[in-house]
C-alpha cells in the first residue's frame, strides 16, 4: 500500500509477499520499488513483479530491466505483449495492450524463467506458467475479464497472496492463482451483463468461493478467507 | 494512464487521443501535462481538457491558463462553473462544483470556444456543444449522473474516444459522445436504486449499448467495443 | 480533493470540514496536510484525522505526532491498533490492520481524548467514541464492513460530514455518523453475496437512507441529500 521511500523497506520486512505494479511509474515509485524488493530480497518474502506496459516507453524498458536486474523476482505475472517486450522480441503491441503475434509463448516464457530464474505467469486466452523445466497451461477465464480496468493488477496481488502461503513452491502457487482466478471469472461472467456488473459479482466470487481440493495447504471446503488470513495484508 | 515525465510524450504519441485532466494536479502532473499536450500537437492527435475545479484556486486558474495558450486543444469538456471561470465571469461556485447562475451558457461557451479555437462541451442539465459557428443543445441524462464521483472524468474519457475515430470533426464527436452518454445514463438511471447501483449498471449500458444510426463512422448496430477498438488504449 | 501545496490552503478555506487520510501517504503529501490543516485551523473548519497504519511504520508515527502536535484536529478516526500506537501501547497489530488486543479501549480511547483535546471515534466490532469527558458505545455494523477496502477512509469522509453540520459539537457528530454508517451497513450487508455485491449496496444505502429522528439539525424523513448540500464539497 505505502509508496513513499521513507517506509516502503519496513513495510516490506512486514508483509509475507510484495507484488510491484508499474502501472503508474515515476522515477520517485520506482525508487520506492528498488528499495521495498530489495528489502523483501533480505527477509526472503516472495516478489512479484508485473511489468504493466513494458514495451510501451523507454522508461518503462528501463525501469524493468533495473528491477529484474536488482532485485530477485518469484513470479512474473504479465501478458504476451509485455513478456515479448521482456524477451527483447517482436510483437504487435501498441501501448499496453496484448497485441496479437505469432511467437511461441511457451518457448519464450521458458527462456525468460531460465534468464531471470523465475516463474513466468502469462495471461492470454490460454494462460501459461512457465519455471524453465516445466510448463503449464491454464484454460477457463472469460474474454469480460479483459473488459475491466485493474484486472491484471488484482491477478498480481492474488498471485502474491498464493506465493505468500507457498513461497518455497512459486510455481504451484503461480498455476493456482490462475485456475482460482479464471474459475472465479467464468463463474462471474455468467450472470453479468457487462463490465460494471461483472465487477461486482467477479468480487463477490473471488470472496465466497471455497477450495476445491485437499490441495495447495488448504483442507477441503476450506475458503479464500483462510488463505488472505495467512497472507499478510497491509 | 502514464503521468511520469520520463515517458509522457512517447505515450502521447502512440495514442490517437489525449484527455488532459486536472483533478489531482500538482506541480510535476502539469509539467507531465504540457509535454504530453505538446507531444500530441506535434502527431496531430486530439487533446481533450477537462478543467476540473477550473474557478477553485489560483494554481487551477493558472494552470488552465498555461494549458490554453501553450497547447491547441480539440475539446473543452467542462462543467458551467468551470467555463464561467474560464471565461472570466462571475459564478456562484464554491469548490469544484458547478454552482448555479444566470448567465447565458451558450453566449458564453461561443465566446470561450472563439477565443480559444476549440469546441466547448459544457454538461448540465442541458448540455451545449458550441464551436464558435454553431450551437447545439442536447437533452437526455439523469441527474443521478451527478451523484457519482468520476462521472465527468469519465465523460471527458469517452469524448476522446469519439474525437479519436472523428479527429476532423470534434464538433461532430463532442455531440455524439454526449448524446451517446446521457442515453446510457437515462437507462442506467432507470433501474437503479442509488448510486451504487447506478455505476454498476451504467458501465454494462456503455459497455452493451448498439450505434443507433449509420453516422459517426459506424455501421448501424455495431457495438462500442468497435469504437474501443479503433481508438488506442494504454 | 485537493493535494498540491500551492492549493491546499486555498481548499481547505473554502471547506466546511477537512479530512486527513495519512493511507498513502509521502513526504509531500504530509507537507500538503499540514498547510491544509493550519488553514482549516485558522478558518474555525473541523478537522477529521484518519491515522491509517499508524504503527506500521516510523514515518507514519513521526507524521501522526506532527500532525497531532500542530494542527487542531476535531475528531480522530481510527482503528483499534492505530489508536493503541497514538497512545502508545502494545497492540498485535502487523501492518494496517487493527489486530487484536486485550487493552481496555474506553479508558485508552478516553486517555487520548484528553491528551489531544479531540473526539477519539474507535471502530471495532463495538464502536467506541470519546471525548475526556463521555464514552459512548455504538453497536451495529456488519463483519462484511471489514473485507471492503477503504471502508474506513469513506466514514472518515462521512464523519468530516456530519461534523460540517455540528461543528460546535464533534461528539454528537461522531456519534450520529457511525450509527448512520453501521445501520447502512447492516442493511447493506443483509441483502449482499460479497464484498463486490456489497459495496454497491452500501453506497446506494448511505444515498437513499433518511434521517430516522428530529435530531442533529435534521427534519424527520430528510434524506442525506441535505447533509451533502449543508456539507461543502470539492
Amino acid at each position: 500500500m505505502g509508496e513513499a521511500k521513507e517506509e516502503v523497506e519496513e513495510l516490506a520486512a512486514i508483509s509475507r509477499a510484495l507484488s510491484l505494479n508499474i502501472g503508474t511509474l515515476n522515477k520517485d515509485t520506482l525508487d520506492s520499488m528498488m528499495l521495498a524488493g530489495k528489502s523483501a530480497n533480505k527477509q526472503r518474502i516472495p516478489v512479484i513483479l508485473d511489468p504493466v506496459g513494458a514495451g510501451a516507453t523507454a522508461f518503462r524498458k528501463e525501469a524493468i530491466q533495473r528491477i529484474l536486474t536488482e532485485i530477485d523476482i518469484s513470479v512474473l505475472r504479465c501478458n504476451a505483449g509485455e513478456l515479448a517486450a521482456i524477451g527483447g522480441v517482436e510483437w504487435a503491441s501498441k501501448g499496453v495492450d496484448a497485441g496479437e503475434g505469432n511467437i511461441d509463448l511457451e518457448t519464450l516464457a521458458t527462456r525468460v524463467a531460465k534468464e531471470y530464474n523465475l516463474v513466468v505467469a502469462v495471461t492470454g486466452e490460454t494462460d501459461i506458467v512457465a519455471d524453465g523445466s516445466r510448463v503449464e497451461k491454464i484454460t477457463g477465464g472469460d474474454r469480460m475479464m479483459g473488459s475491466v480496468t485493474g484486472m491484471g493488477c488484482l491477478l498480481s496481488a492474488v498471485t502474491a497472496a498464493f506465493t505468500a502461503v507457498s513461497p518455497a513452491d512459486p510455481t504451484a502457487a503461480a498455476i493456482e492463482a490462475l485456475k482460482f482466478y479464471g474459475a472465479a471469472g467464468e463463474k462471474a461472467a455468467a450472470s453479468s451483463n457487462g463490465p460494471g456488473s461483472f465487477r461486482e459479482k467477479f468480487l463477490d466470487m473471488l470472496y465466497g468461493r471455497k477450495i476445491e481440493e485437499n490441495s495447495f495447504g488448504f483442507e477441503k471446503e476450506e475458503g479464500v478467507d483462510v488463505l488472505w488470513q495467512r497472507s499478510s495484508r497491509y
